[in-house]
């Protein structure tokens, strides 16, 4: 028996550094060699980072693309790599190239494009019409990249057809909540119904607001899983795949064997065959069989690694975090102490008038537990020399939001002051339930670089908290049970200003994530009409706010940034229309 | 002599605002048939607003565009209307109704999709297939939206072998600099080339980033313009079409005959029958030949435009301007008065110790010129507040851009207290030379709802105030002859800090504008290569904060916003490749 033994790369790659991608590809290449492997496979614009936006409108950041895919066929004797790049013919394409003795023997063309939620690809891409199998000893490979397997259809179908016994799709597919779980059953039936092995190989680790969970696998023909790689590790990960198994499978299978007999072969299939043996194995690898996480740690993971990557790609070490003794603070601090370490995390409390002994006492407890290094400055005297700056114009005006507003801002400046002096970064704290209802002051707690639970909601930032201190308890127990109060003004509380929040919660759910129409969330999910009304509009008329806001984490079907494009200027109230 | 009166609404819609567009709609609808048009069209989903962006997910804005579709049947009684909106099959498409005699008779589909700049159609779109001509007493008249007659083979193409004296092409064409005249020489051409009238109807007015321009016309098959509507103007602007003349044109055009000597009628093109007698012509309409504006002036119209439009369809009356006594605030607030009236501007003025007796005089002096309340609020007490208070943490350290940001950030928190207390939106004033190398202070003088110059070049600042002082000098010579300084520290000024303005400007237009490799940029256009290296550098650096930025006014080919999409974590630098 000769198996084919695939290797996995599960890498973390930065977008735009093409050397460097270059480098750790290539490094990857030579440990697969030594590891025995008769394929490599790499992510999906392996060489460029994903996604690259506009950088692919750049010629230069083509043609140096260009250059070092070609100078990756020095690595490549002995071992044949896949590796994603950017083709360029008259157009640009999302290919894979594969290497192999020192030449780029075929250039795969993706065959589909994602132009939804956050991809672009049509604003770069044209797309491929060529499906590409790999011959080696007769036994036929398929290459596809990324949205081309969730097609039943083309190219897999046609691939099989043709004989492929294992399929190797590379991807670049981020994170979300239920991700890795649809993926894998989509997967697992796309082996069953083709009867072929797949390997899905996904980029690691995080850019800007997206994180690539990594993940990879091996699916076989009766739907098992033949290796699981664990998400967020960048590894080489190794399978030996028994590809006369698959063949016999293949034969005994009868609706591929009435395909085969009506299939005519079309100008679009291109078959190459290689000149290459595959190796005796002597060993075993190791079997990666990952147990499934609990969706909160891979929650909680997928925000480790966002924060860490979009620090450390960005050259910075250090963070700085305003601690208000309130869960989101907390939490944030938590991550980054995880992300990062302990000793480049900052704290700054702020207390003002109404900021109670218990949230100061609060605040100091997490750091303590953090063991990290922690500042406090009272805005008190600023906020009041404001006031008597502004007191000539605003008169005896009664206090309203804009006092509010103003400690946020104060306490903004004084973290970006700490920030510009220091090199530090500012985390921004804010949930997803206070970015969508705007209930955030913009320059103020709105203030910072990256907002690690941005895409969280307020509900899960206590399921978070809970989980990481069922680790080890550095989150005051107090903090998770205490109401959440912005403390700006005597005897503040969120849920009074706005509404409980499982329900907040629920409506934000449903009309971002899901886009039910405001009117369904009450008439269908029995929520008070009135209170929709006024939550469904908070998140409409705030769209300008989130505009400006630091970019986070995409943990959801439905982020804010990229992933949902709303106009500012925008009339559209579904209540109006009911109301009529 | 019977000629087709053709009646192009150049309108302004709001963004979802489906009921008060469709009203709008209506009552042009009957302006056009008091004035005796056969025909009358509207922009490109003029009942939705352009671009209505994620709105499109929604199922409730499509449901109640479909709606509001229908219920203009009613206003169609003697008169052929064709208007804009999204159509629904499995899925939707920017489409354009034909609607007569109480009816939708007919619904094209847009060919062509655009999927770049600032455009996402494929997101949305699926693109129709169809190609359509109205026949009205033998005459016949192709219907294209936008993208369509870009292209000089279909639609347009067709319909003219088809016989059409009459294309109708309805627009959301929005405004950069040359994009009038590159427009109008493009349609010119393309009447020339199918010996055909062209009827081209834009819209008009601001929508966010965007500003449509109107500058709707007609074009005759000699390349002749037989009406131009002004830009910026809401009207109906109406033209008597002799579709006689236009026929026996056609049949003295040879590429025609022989095109339509091998023509065979394919199935995706629809041929609507409608039983309408063109309206015997008493009258003669106005004549619109509109001279060409100067770019300068067409500069000044978009900025105010777009300005006033994001004021009033977001609902607030006011402005609040910082300013300092610079071009770019004495510019922003001019502006601001034109499109808004000096009773809706209010200036503040923030001097610290640093700021010039100069600039305190200019700025005064500019807002008395204007004629605008403006408020003088010190900020240096408070700044050595700050100071006091970060003390203990900085030490000894040395002065720098911590310091200088400060005070910027404090000016903002003053603008955005007035702004909260009295429901004024701060303009942000930065212009497009700061935001492009990052020489402004995120939350200072960044802050603001909205970026007035965000896309205008700093040395084309400088043209934009001597125009409008060319009209009544308003803004002080001093201010247009002293070198810009943020005036953060003493003996600031901006050129010794980044370079000669119209150096700097020159390497950002290239860069950013045009695309062209960094290296080239000192090869090919003689500017040093360290300073290009160092610009280049931080054009990349910043785009974290840009993407903070207010959003602003696209005035050229590739404005900061939606329009360049580049990650915020990005390694790629054309310098390293170079140096290697």
């Amino acid at each position: 028996m000769k198996n084919l033994r695939v290797g996995l790369a599960q890498i973390n790659v930065t977008v735009g550094d093409l050397k460097g991608n270059a480098e750790k590809i290539k490094n990857y290449i030579n440990l697969a060699k030594e590891k025995g492997c008769d394929i490599v496979a790499f992510p999906e614009l392996a060489l460029t980072g994903y996604p690259p936006e506009d950088l692919l409108l750049k010629p230069s950041f083509i043609e140096e693309n260009l250059r070092q895919i070609k100078k990756l066929t020095d690595a490549s004797k002995d071992i044949i790599s896949i590796v994603g790049f950017v083709d360029k013919e008259e157009d640009i394409y999302n290919a894979a190239a594969i290497i192999y003795d020192g030449q780029i023997v075929d250039v795969y063309h993706k065959n589909y494009l994602p132009n939804y939620s956050v991809f672009d690809e049509n604003r770069y891409f044209q797309k491929g019409n060529k499906i590409t199998l790999i011959n080696i000893e007769g036994y036929k490979i398929g290459v596809s990249i990324c949205e081309d397997i969730w097609y039943p259809e083309n190219p897999i179908n046609i691939q099989a057809i043709e004989g492929a016994e294992l399929v190797i799709n590379i991807n670049a597919s981020p994170y979300h909540i239920g991700k890795i779980k649809y993926r894998e059953e989509m997967v697992k039936v796309r082996s069953k119904d083709n009867t072929t092995a797949i390997a899905y190989i996904n980029m690691v680790g995080g850019q800007d607001e997206l994180v690539f969970d990594g993940s990879s696998f091996v699916t076989m023909p009766d739907g098992s899983f033949l290796i699981k790689a664990p998400p967020y590790e960048e590894n080489l990960f190794i399978a030996d795949i028994d590809l006369d198994s698959v063949f016999r499978n293949q034969l005994k299978d009868n609706r591929l064997r009435n395909l085969r007999a009506s299939y005519k072969r079309e100008n679009k299939v291109k078959e190459i065959f290689l000149n290459y043996k595959i190796k005796e194995k002597k060993d075993k690898p190791p079997q990666y069989i990952v147990l499934d996480y609990k969706e909160v740690q891979l929650i909680y993971e997928a925000l480790k690694t966002g924060l860490r990557d979009y620090i450390k790609k960005n050259d910075f070490q250090k963070v700085v975090i305003g601690l208000s003794g309130g869960i989101d603070s907390s939490l944030t601090a938590t991550i980054a102490v995880d992300a990062l370490g302990k000793e480049n995390v900052k704290g700054v409390i702020m207390p003002s008038q109404f900021t109670s002994k218990e949230s100061i006492e609060d605040a100091q407890q997490l750091a303590k537990n953090l063991e990290i290094e922690t500042f406090v400055i009272s805005i008190s005297d600023i906020f009041d020399l404001y006031m008597q700056k502004l007191k000539p114009i605003f008169k005896d005006l009664p206090w309203n939001h804009t006092e509010e507003n103003l400690q946020a801002r104060i306490r903004g400046n004084i973290l970006m002051a700490l920030s510009n002096k220091f090199g530090w970064i500012v985390l921004a704290t804010g949930n997803k339930s206070e970015m969508s209802v705007g209930y955030a002051t913009l320059y103020g707690d709105m203030v910072g670089g990256f907002a690690v639970l941005k895409d969280v909601l307020k509900t899960r930032v206590y399921e978070l908290a809970e989980y990481r201190n069922s680790i080890s308890p550095v989150i005051p127990q107090r903090v998770l049970e205490k109401p959440p109060s912005a403390e700006l003004r005597p005897g503040q509380t969120d849920e009074e200003e706005l509404a409980p929040y499982p329900i907040l919660d629920e409506i934000i759910r449903l009309y971002i994530e899901e886009d039910i129409p405001a009117v369904e969330i009450s008439t269908k999910y029995g929520i008070d009409k009135d209170l929709v009304k006024k939550i469904v509009r908070m998140i409409d008329k705030n769209e300008y706010k989130r505009r400006q806001a630091p970019i986070g984490i995409k943990i959801t079907e439905r982020a804010f940034g990229k992933d949902r494009r709303m106009p500012i200027t925008n009339k559209f109230d579904e209540f109006t229309i009911i109301d009529e």
